[in-house]
């Protein structure tokens, strides 16, 4: 998606050890009215997949599914990294890695937010390992719904997330940046 | 506001320890279209008082702020709860201490995202005892920056969080629903 590739190579920045920074308009202050045209791209994308409910987790993810949902006009539920005592129903969980928070952690969602006869359409803002993405799969699975793919913001293709996932579990994954390469010296280049 | 109300009636429900479970459309499994009427409604309260950006506290508040900041035309900033390998910027920070998750934890907001130029908007769900949102408030007053109130969907009146914020801190605080008593046995009463 060009408006977003402009605005990574506008708005981005690469700190220390390569990471790509854009907590000025995606994952810490939020371009509310820009983030509102990804979504609407997710929608483009996936309109005809009969999606019954956007899927997202905790805490980065939230926004961009939100506004994601909003086209759909169906209700989005977040998974939880941790559990807490105003959850008192069974629960579906799975573990994820976080490999730039460095430490393992589960997730969860609450039995009723995920039904048997659920058309789910996974929203999140980056894949890179994509073990956040594995987890949410399973979640879904584990409740005997359906996965109609995945939106990602921002995929690092160098990574081996999104070929696990297209070609190791067969799901559908759109991602409106890939990004090939990057680095300080360098900079940011896309997938063609 | 009756449409809150009658939502938390229908669709709350009051767990162990007389905890308000509002997880099937706030903060778990969030009802979108419901929300941007909540959001539309924080704009009417606030709209002449020149809000130039909406801050909230990951996780469950990231929802509402995102569609609340929607009507206003703002970037939301939301403080986040540990400081990651992302951020490698300077940050205002503060402590919370959360009492659902019985823990205190530090929050932080990129210097970059909070100005002194700014005049912000609070946005959360709950008020209870108000430490989140006196972090919050902590957070803009290191920027320099004003804070033109806060909008909160649920308020614990019950609680001390409302007063002491009123009127220890002199900031203005509407919620649009404030529950007087809640009980397993009795259920939910809201403030006349």
């Amino acid at each position: 998606m060009k408006l977003l590739e402009d605005k990574i190579i506008t708005d981005g920045k690469i700190g220390e050890g390569d990471v790509l920074k854009v907590d000025g308009f995606l994952n810490h202050c939020m371009d509310v009215a820009f983030l509102s045209k990804l979504g609407e791209e997710f929608y483009r994308l996936y309109k005809d997949c009969g999606v019954t409910k956007i899927l997202t987790i905790e805490a980065s993810g939230i926004g961009i599914a939100c506004l994601t949902a909003q086209y759909f006009n169906v209700p989005m539920v977040f998974a939880k990294k941790t559990k807490t005592v105003n959850i008192f129903s069974d629960v579906y969980t799975s573990r994820v890695e976080s490999f730039t928070h460095k430490r393992v952690y589960d997730i969860i969602v609450s039995k009723e937010y995920l039904r048997p006869e659920d058309r789910v359409l996974i929203i999140d803002d980056f894949l890179a390992q994509g073990s956040a993405l594995q987890g949410l799969i399973s979640l879904v699975n584990d409740a005997g719904a359906e996965v109609v793919g995945a939106g990602i913001v921002i995929e690092k293709a160098f990574q081996p997330g999104g070929d696990l996932i297209r070609k190791g579990m067969g799901v559908r994954v759109e991602s409106l940046a890939r990004i090939a390469h990057m680095s300080c010296k360098d900079g940011i280049t896309f997938v063609d």
